[in-house]
């Protein structure tokens, strides 16, 4: 047993395939990958990296298991899939997954793929786990899917302490320890023990406060959106692909973005934090359907047409238009009176998030702060906005007031 | 300058009248009183006292003052009503108020009264600081009143963190320092400064989450309802009255309960933690209105109409029934482009928590627990509640349950 | 099985025999005894209770029993001690020992009579557990009274932690949870496993950090020096015995000293926090032998002496002479390549702390304010002190500095 | 003003100069320097920056400046010192000094030319700050040099309390708000005020605490002298001089490891955490004078000696003869009756810990894990190591347990 130190579990005891698997460089390259990907340009303490986090989601899993007095084989699988839920993730996990996954189309594909080859595959296979089941659970199937991919599953429990103690923000201090304990299962359906309405209501209430605070930050936006596009210029310009893409660490990808001519520039940006600001920051009300509906591969030809009117670099705009608010919460189940309900039937707190997220909804475009003006007027033009020239105006004398906790 | 170690804020320094404040008897009564009265019977840390708590008050105050560049006569005044404005509750807290503050009705005319004599009087008179006006700021009057008593005063910025601190529960852990910092006055109004929605619903929630878990868990709310009946009896029984009740602190009133006859039995129920359990828990919907708009002084009736049915002593039912939920915090003014606009105005979460608190709220019977069958039935028909007997039966079930995070 | 929400290690399970035990009045009564007794007169926020902190042990106990892999009657027995391993204590704890236990000469006698009868006893025996072994336990006796009641004790590694998180003075903060994993069993020895060496260290430092700054806190020893005075006379004038003493908790023996003319004033100083001060605080090395030497029950003689050559009242004069520093951590033992070594063979730093603690040691005489100039200098007399005049000036020349961070 | 959100201090408020130079690329460059350096390969979760460490020692001048009345043009130089502090590191901070700053020999130098020029000088002259006065007090010269690089300085009242927070830790946690207002100055020296003998005592521990179980893990220190080896290749093949390799960062030197045929294997043993093991760690009593005194440029000789009587690759070798352990803290001085005392006259502590820490003192010798027989014997022989075969391999045996709490 190897019992490792950290700083929200305090002691990790890891043992049998956990302790073996540890020493894969799949698992080893999650230390160079941030847990908060941009954020840290926000909260300059939140360099955390999914390694560390991973170890904290099996420390979880562990306690889950326990409390659920789960042994032997079947715990062993669930402790690994734990273990390994992030090692697919690529550079900045989700901030460039639309590229990395972009040929496969699904993550969990992809999963499945890295999880049958390399030393992973040898190291379960040498624990007697079929790899397959591993990635199943990872993916979210089967009964004890849940608990690693779920709306209760110990990936969040994690997650919201550990990045509510290094960025500084206290939104994210759930009660995990309670949360690990109150898990049971009900008809295969893994739920929250009788009296937890208010612990499931805590869980949802911390994702929705830390959600606009640090992971929407517009900061934290704006530099994600940054690193989307240079990484498409990557794809384009070099010989990478988005396999080599995924494969890639944080300081990988940020040394191939140096060293391509058509991407210094953003790399440079980076590295100096120099970053673009908001020409436009609209409303969900401001904005027509076609645009809400836009795909991702179009964007591009947005930018090219708002950079066009404003007589700009057309690498100088960046269009983000972020998704409807997801709050997979919602359906966690809880047991009331010996029924299971799903939180969204019990609680009125569901509905009021949901509001809540889409009023923060905001579309953004970005560019050098020198060209502001010009980029603005010409994509409320261009995307139809229905704000006049003085609420581009209105953005950028903002930007003073809301940068404030930004650095 | 005198500095104070302080578990929550570290270092507080106490200076001008604040310093001579401090050693007034008033003052000093204040570290008997606990600051949750009750509730260290559900959390066994929660020891924490009106003392301290106070002190915390009058740094978040000076914290404030600071960043609204207020200094001299002025703040000198705020930061004394900060320091004093607990000073006028009697022991156990809010949980008496009903008895110690029958004859004058209002808790402010006993705190005028108070700060017009005796050695705080003394001392701020000294200070060339007018009572009256201390005690109009502790009132709530007056442009600062609000930053010592309203939606958004330095009370509540103090005491979420302080309880949480104290009694292991994360859910009170807000940015108290933000907060703090983010205080503005708008036309005399104080607001948070734009940018800040999310800061604000941020202090409802932990309160909404705190109140359940902490200020109202059922244990809390049975030993409330057990001290007040006998502080009713003490009164009743002695030559004490509201007066002499409201000066004493936290121990005094149970060596009294334990030197009376008529209240020995609920002292020695207090000392042994042998508190008595819930016979009815019922939800709003099951309560007739008539039982709902009921006044204090007629709850005693149908006390004795419960017992005489159910066969049981007098003394041996407790009537709690709740006011309806207040959320002060809902009109709370945050800056939205330069508008200062009312919370709940701005934010769904408003309403939704409202709607979560009056689906926690609940009436309760309480008795011993050998009695809780025959006063279930009993207070039912007594109080014509629409549940039948199966549910004063499921009630008790739930005991081993709801009561497990109490002790 | 009863989980318990505690500040310091989040959550305690407690099931068995311990759960039974928490139901009795001897341990409710822990409730109302403050672990640091007048500590929280120096700082406020240290209102921490016996009761919580014997949960606290009860919680190190079973993780060490959990590590050491000790299960069954053997282990509840532990459980149980440590769990009741405080319940002999009388009010302010350690402070009125003395008294308290004047007649039995022994603490542990006291607590295998307290074993014997009542409650605790019965609990004990409906789990066919014997109470004189766990007598024999909480007096340290035996393989496992070492971990009850011994150098490497599940007790301090509550208490450090404890008092520092509600005094906010850090330096308690020691890693128990890695001390609670690191106990090991040599030759019937509890010791520290491989690699501790700096584990043991930092226990030791802990203590030694710890003990001038809260637990021998100049103002921590002048009111506990004033509520034995008080305890004499109460013993004195009163039908009041050691035993009666002995059963009260904190809040009984204030009102016991109010209630009784000859205490009424000591009892009010202690409400207002108005406390004598020190006439003399002179180092070891300027006390001579004799005095060094003085038994508890003659330093009334010189008390009387002094106030005689000043002029004061009698009751004014409060002298206190400590007894000679233990460091119990010396003698922990640490596996060394194998072999069991003493600390203080091992560590250069265990000698050292026992100097610096010597260094720190004063001799005390306090009395009212007013009276410290003549008071000093008959006291320098009467103890025939080396130390002249203005020595005593300097000493009260100190107290502004000294005092800063006391209240 | 800018408020930045920090892990350790919550709130950070940059002004003034410090606002502008937080925007050099300097200054942001440290956000990709670890503030521990490879210690991370122990402790998962230490992966903070020198960034954000510089804004905590910022932070702490200025509360310093604060306390010492300090305003104006004299306290924008301390406060920009104290931003710029570690702006001349090089990547893996001290891990590779004696490589990057081997042509000038001294740090400081080095310092001074780098703010003669760049961001940082323009900036430093736009606010009428002279550069050289700043590196002046980066080299501690001066009054008030002391506060920025000296016993007392702010530099390590922040460093402790970070890595404490972000390794988990917990003996750094030092009382660094009190530290803060304690200092003062006595004749143009920077002193703790009256009564802080113990204050300074808790500085000096916790550092002599972090030192082995952090700082000097034996896993910190074989990736360190990897690193170093790995370094010297690297400038020995390639056009890399140190004047580059300061200008690196962390992932920066990484790659260029990475890149390099010569250094590639290390590269990869770093990506997959698959570190050389200890073939020998000696006890000074066990070491030579010659050896002792070894220069660092003579360093490689006696490896490739090693690795020949090994029959090894000479690549595989590592010695690492650390210097004597110095403290700094030990000249700290503090107001004892109003005189200043250095501490290590005045605390038995001083000496104790450098006996403690000349007791942890080890050389070592690093190899593969399948060479550690034959390498720990060779270099026993051409070392002239007191040890026998047996002492080599009963190293060996202690892997496993020291190990624990590594990864």
């Amino acid at each position: 047993m190897k019992t490792i130190k950290d700083s929200v579990h305090d002691h990790i005891e890891v043992e049998g395939v956990a302790r073996a698997l540890l020493d894969t460089p799949e698992m080893q390259r999650l230390r160079h990958i941030k847990q908060l990907g941009t954020a840290s340009l926000v909260y300059p303490s939140a360099n955390h990296t999914r390694f560390e986090h991973s170890l904290g989601v099996y420390h979880n899993a562990c306690e889950a298991l326990d409390h659920l007095n789960v042994e032997g084989p079947r715990a062993e699988k669930v402790k690994a899939a734990a273990l390994l839920h992030d090692v697919g993730h690529g550079p900045f996990s989700h901030n460039l997954e639309p590229l990395t996954h972009r040929r496969t189309g699904k993550y969990h594909d992809d999963v499945h793929e890295l999880f049958e080859r390399g030393d992973v595959s040898t190291v379960l296979r040498d624990h007697d786990i079929p790899p397959r089941e591993v990635a199943d659970l990872v993916a979210g199937d089967g009964r004890f899917g849940q608990l690693v991919s779920g709306e209760l599953d110990v990936d969040r429990m994690d997650y919201l302490v550990r990045d509510a103690h290094h960025t500084g923000v206290p939104y994210g201090t759930i009660d995990h320890a309670r949360l690990v304990r109150e898990l049971t299962f009900q008809d295969g359906e893994l739920v929250l023990a009788e009296g937890n309405v208010q612990t499931a209501e805590s869980l949802l209430v911390a994702r929705a406060l830390m959600t606009p605070t640090v992971y929407n930050h517009h900061v934290t936006r704006i530099s994600k959106a940054m690193l989307r596009r240079a990484g498409e210029r990557l794809l384009d310009s070099t010989r990478h692909d988005a396999e080599d893409l995924r494969r890639m660490d944080d300081p990988g990808f940020l040394v191939a973005l140096r060293r391509t001519e058509e991407t210094a520039e953003v790399a440079r940006r980076f590295d100096e934090r120099d970053l673009y600001k908001r020409a436009v920051w609209a409303e969900r009300a401001n904005v027509p359907e076609h645009v809400l509906d836009i795909e991702h591969e179009d964007e591009r030809g947005y930018e090219l047409e708002i950079a066009e009117r404003a007589g700009v670099d057309p690498d100088q705009v960046v269009l983000d238009v972020p998704g409807e608010p997801a709050m997979d919460e919602s359906s966690t189940r809880v047991l009331v009176r010996g029924e299971a309900r799903r939180l969204d039937q019990q609680s009125p707190l569901v509905e009021a998030l949901q509001s809540a997220q889409l009023a923060q909804w905001r579309l953004g475009v970005y560019c050098p702060e020198a060209v502001t003006d010009q980029v603005g007027t010409a994509a409320a033009r261009v995307l139809d906005l229905d704000i006049d020239g003085a609420l581009v105006t209105e953005v950028r004398g903002l930007q003073g007031t809301l940068d404030q906790y930004g650095q």
